[in-house]
């Protein structure tokens, strides 16, 4: 029987071993710069922080303290999004993983806890866009910098989370009571096979239905719409099992092409975590 | 900058994700029963056992936690000798990570530490070869129930290991100052290019340079003989560089026809840990 931070610490490691994952590191792909070993070494990392979410640490400390150990390796973000659902569902996890439990975990955050979420940008570069002119001092890249500016605002981590949506679908995930998560979740179990192959499954049904946010920050909407459109053309005529040679190819032209949709990812992390914990899937 | 803990947790993962290891679970492949994913959550499952060595923990104690952190999954043994290894070099890491610290550490080793190490056979099946008559009361494959027959005779865990030893090259380390995990680690520092490519030289020179005592448990020296011999033909040709090819043949082979070199994975695994402790690679 895993303790919860050993199923979220379990979780990052099978997302990132799931394949093929289109654009994104996989046990049979790795990006340039960023490579299969950076996330092994960011799910090592991020443990402590885990465990300080499972003993019922303050979100915002836990998370950061998460990202920090997460960030010790060479090759930059690998976990950043994952480990904002994962904290929250850990917390949860105490008491009841159900979506009212993580609802009030989130709706308990403080304006310590957005404090401490803006401090772990500080650790590592996170991909964002411009934010609008009047929450130009809320920029989550300022970090630490940005700190007095939410205290004088008095706003909760929840409070940020909510501004930063539409647009970011990790955020949304705190705003619509971890939906996405708890689908993934069901689908896992629902899906046949090893834990690599319907994570992979689980992976191009969530790209399939909605456009990756990150996708869309990084390479415009267009694109973002283009993924969803080719990943549900896959879904649709189930290619996975019957085509699987041409989910091989999209996944190595979206790599080629930079496209890396990163939020997918981290709702296919927070599935595992959730599925894992339900004993819905076993390892 | 990680813990010793963490540090070792990460060594299991990067061992398992080293590719190609000819006949053994790696990035690449899987065996029909054991597979990629045992090796991710047996690396989870023994993180707290470490922990427990790296804060100043009875290394007996220690191991069986971690044994039975790693046990928590369906693949059966996936890391018994790594941690056998990893236990002993953590708690030296406290003080220094250096041959004469960890042959301090196995010689301060209790007749408790010994009942501890026969307990961790209770979580896991572990492929050993039948003692000779008068050790049969001390076969490890008792378990715990071999426990009394210890205490009688008043062996510690490094009495235990020097009875193993030849036939065990994982027990061969604690009698020979952890020679080979050093080597391995220097190995690792030596070569070039992706953690991945680089534990897989390493895991081939050692193959190349010892018959595995793993194989000739289970398939006789004879058998281990040649995987050696052919490893030394490999490695002689640099055939990871000159022809990759010929190494994942030799790979495939060995995983059709059931022979595993454990024990040099378990090598690897604890040159892994020493270079990084020693921020002689990175990650």
């Amino acid at each position: 029987m895993r303790t919860p931070a050993a199923n979220a610490q379990l979780a990052l490691l099978l997302e990132v071993a799931g394949t093929p994952k289109p654009g994104n590191v996989d046990r049979r792909r790795d990006l340039e710069d960023l490579r299969f070993e950076h996330f092994l070494a960011g799910a090592v990392g991020a443990r402590d922080g885990l465990e300080m979410a499972a003993n019922g640490g303050a979100v915002g400390a836990a998370f950061e303290r998460a990202v920090a150990g997460m960030a010790g390796q060479r090759g930059g973000n690998t976990q950043f999004g994952s480990l904002l659902l994962l904290v929250p569902l850990v917390r949860a996890a105490r008491e009841e993983l159900s979506a009212p439990v993580v609802e009030a975990v989130c709706e308990d955050t403080t304006v310590a806890d957005a404090a401490n979420f803006y401090r772990a940008f500080d650790h590592v570069d996170v991909f964002v866009d411009d934010p609008p002119a009047d929450m130009e001092p809320l920029d989550v890249r300022r970090g630490s910098d940005a700190v007095p500016a939410v205290e004088d605002r008095g706003l909760t981590l929840l409070d940020i989370m909510s501004r930063s949506v539409p647009g970011d679908d990790v955020a949304r995930e705190w705003i619509e009571g971890f939906e996405r998560s708890f689908r993934a979740a069901e689908r896992l179990a629902a899906a046949d096979g090893p834990l690599g192959d319907r994570t992979a499954a689980v992976f191009l049904a969530e790209l399939a239905e909605r456009p990756d946010t990150l996708v869309a920050n990084r390479s415009g909407e267009a694109v973002a719409q283009e993924v969803a459109d080719r990943a549900a053309e896959l879904v649709e005529r189930d290619a996975l099992e019957t085509d699987p040679d041409a989910v091989e190819a999209f996944a190595e032209e979206l790599v080629a092409r930079g496209v890396n949709p990163g939020t997918t990812a981290d709702i296919a992390a927070a599935g595992l975590f959730v599925a894992l914990e339900r004993e819905a899937i076993d390892v």
